[in-house]
């Protein structure tokens, strides 16, 4: 089972700064893309759809990140998504971006399920809890995790 | 010794996002403006001074966030900056971001100085530690602390 | 009766580009936040619950700009905006960005009032029209202009 | 001869405001964007070197835009770019975004070629001249045309 959802990301002008670099946020610009086209194409689950029809958001809590490397203009990074938890209602994913074989940042972050009407988290939607059970790093122990 | 850096700012629409929250790498985007105004107002150091004619960059190498409440379009949330530490060539500073006493998000990030021609980490200039030495926690205690 | 609304605006890192000049993209998001600074404080109209709770839209239809000189980081440019034109369902801005003298860009703009909920265009509510009346530039002429 | 350069673009999350639709200036990054891909894979002539290496820059002089319809998060857009006219300085250029048969928006750009290192207007360098012939209108008529 394939538990690494990647694709690459050319780095363009728009992305970087002064300093002929990646302007650090825009990382994370990028790892909500990756997110985004993680849910469409590997879990096939409808991330528009989730956010508007549904309701459901998935807003991150928590965020630790490595910037080991800086990434120029014209470079293409392969950045890779692997989920390490699965809670009841937040899921952990590690996102790393490579150049070649050089790590320039990585990234852990948590997840949240809420409902955008209430505001609050709640359980992970059930077809989405499945979908990520193909994703999970060991299915069996998911447990019971509050975020 | 007022050894913390406060300036307010206002979520706008341009921060938010579908969720109608803000979109959580525009919090990035905010803390990089306050440190520039950090290096502006509070260290008494011209920021786009330092990066465009001293060439000298200060790229981010760790970060750290948790986003414990969503912030909204239309309020204003105090971001507050202290410095924890300071070595030979990086500065670890933490941002909070609050709602009246609510905190929205915490951010830890460890700075380097990097030169922009070599792209390599340098000293941190001698002008920049007197000015960081007023705001580091106990400035007696800074040492060589490598990033 | 005063009918320009003006803001400063500093040109940050977060801006620039690899050129070390502001990214075009740029300047509209600030002409956005100048915008959204009139309604709140000039048209005394609150920006934000316009948008969340009243479900009234603002989006562009028609763009036209200049970009005569480039702006660099570090620089504070004013932005001054007036009210070219008010119809029934749209608001005719221009907008200019100067360093002193010498004016860095122009954009006219268009803006139509939608309700956010049909995503269809409705005649400008009745308060907000009475605000700008105090910006039209002969408010005796507003005529029913469609968009 | 193929005179028109597409790529889709997917509507993200990222690019949506809290109306749930694109925010405009983040039309203008997908265009600068588009660009770019244009250099490299329409042009054959690689954007970031040109930027880095040959201190050739490409800022915006003009930009006339009209926002016809929404486009909501999810969707894919067809952008189109062609050029309208090459001057000795300048490229005019068109771009249109498409969701099936519906216009979104339009946006005439004229670009002007610039030296990175002076500030100044410069002359088309001759084999993105040579490239730009490829997809310009009418080769024969290009006069030399200032900005």
């Amino acid at each position: 089972m394939n538990t690494t959802f990647e694709r690459p990301v050319r780095i363009r002008f728009q992305h970087c700064d002064p300093a002929g670099i990646v302007f650090f946020p825009q990382y994370l610009v990028m790892t909500n893309a990756l997110v985004e086209d993680w849910f469409n194409e590997g879990l096939q689950i409808d991330y528009a759809q989730m956010i508007a029809q549904r309701r459901v958001g998935l807003p991150i809590v928590k965020l630790d990140c490595e910037f080991s490397r800086p990434s120029q203009m014209g470079e293409t990074i392969t950045l890779s998504l692997n989920v390490t938890n699965v809670g009841r209602r937040s899921i952990s994913i590690e996102i790393v971006g490579q150049h070649g074989d050089e790590t320039r940042f990585s990234a852990k972050q948590v997840l949240v399920t809420t409902s955008l009407e209430s505001g609050t988290s709640i359980d992970i939607p059930a077809d989405i809890a499945r979908a990520l059970a193909t994703f999970a790093p060991q299915p069996e122990s998911i447990e019971a995790h509050r975020s």
